[in-house]
């Protein structure tokens, strides 16, 4: 019997309209669509790709055992995702050696801090696998609000808000533009180390990009620390313009 | 009368079946289609877009009036350039100011070193604009190689090529996962910066990532430095994976 391919699928930034065309093809003709979510949700990949999901596919959720109630440097934390990706990929790999295509949804691009990577290490040497890249959280983000980034020979710096103050400022001080993730309890820590490099006032604030309940403003203009964790603060580069 | 919408349109990676479903729509019902492209050619904004394009649009093709020819550094290189740009952002003001939509066809993403953002700072003022964000040209490389990028706290670098040895180093020793954009006749000098770094072993080469006559190898298996100057390497991150 032939095998499955696995389908890394990314979804985009959130908008159901920025699915690639090739994304929304692969959802129309997976018979299995997996996707995360929280315990008890359906999850917002799933909400995303809603309008292209068949009624025929059989969808496998996959919850996750913890988010951010352990700490990442808890061994439990560790140990806890270690098994749940571990089971979740011999789900998906019985699917595949039965036959069956398996299409996982992945928010923004699958090989970009994506969850799906974790299942695709451990199913790759043994399937076949095709990726579809996705247009970013970020890029969402930085389109939304209608910045330019990058500019000419600028650096581009991606940064967790979840490093330590020092290298946050190392890393923010040595680039011309910068994306800082994994907002949430960070806010204040990430607040400190703009202001100590002279970008405070440059950082725009975005939440929710492209979907519903967005928010774009100067970050100097937020006066709560109140941020999602998916919130995203943006330095737009000033390089070369002619 | 009403004026038109500038639409900064993202085409993704190359594979025109990696153009979002909104750059589809935006493209099927745009009065107006303009791409750049070098003198005398059509150009890769276009090819990517040509199935999309309807017959009854109007085409403007924005002839570049030089790319590489000048060195960047020199005064002429930026007077020409200005000049274009100011040239074409008039023309497309014109279409505008006459109610009719224009939509601009940037590969990869608008926004990220788009030569649309030049057009854009000079437009947004006068006119209703929307960007729609696009698959960016490095990830569709790394999805084409099947190479998780960042995992965890790990932070990405994106360098252009073009720095300075000593910049490129610092930038490369000081991250995570890197991207090497522009690489064309700045090869030999990427090559020892990562080597200088012990990345040398580590770093892919893709060329033509997503379209025809895509190369993908490990940078040490590439032999010679003949290399496109929109070729990417990439330095993949090693964060924690549970």
């Amino acid at each position: 019997m032939k095998m499955g391919r696995l389908y890394g699928v990314g979804l985009g930034p959130g908008d159901p309209e920025l699915l690639t065309v090739k994304a929304v093809r692969v959802i129309e003709t997976a018979p299995v669509i997996a996707y995360f979510a929280k315990a008890g949700r359906r999850g917002n990949a799933r909400a995303i790709a809603e309008r292209w999901i068949p009624s025929s596919a059989e969808e496998m959720p996959l919850h996750y055992p913890v988010t951010t109630e352990i700490p990442v440097t808890d061994p439990e934390y560790n140990r806890q995702l270690a098994a749940f990706y571990e089971e979740a990929a011999d789900a998906i790999a019985v699917k595949l050696a039965f036959g069956r295509d398996v299409a996982i949804l992945s928010e923004g691009d699958p090989l970009f801090y994506g969850s799906f990577m974790h299942l695709y290490i451990r199913l790759r040497e043994r399937f076949a696998v095709t990726i579809v890249p996705g247009v970013s959280g970020m890029a969402g983000c930085w389109s939304a609000a209608g910045e330019p980034m990058t500019w000419g020979d600028d650096v581009l710096t991606v940064v967790p808000g979840t490093l330590p103050p020092k290298v946050l400022i190392e890393k923010l001080a040595a680039t011309d533009a910068a994306v800082i993730m994994k907002i949430g309890k960070n806010f204040p820590k990430i607040r400190e180390a703009l202001s100590v490099c002279g970008l405070y006032e440059r950082a725009l604030y975005v939440e929710r990009g492209t979907m519903e309940g967005e928010k774009i403003m100067a970050l100097k203009d937020k006066t709560d620390d109140d941020a999602p964790y998916f919130a995203i603060i943006l330095v737009s580069g000033q390089g070369r313009r002619p």
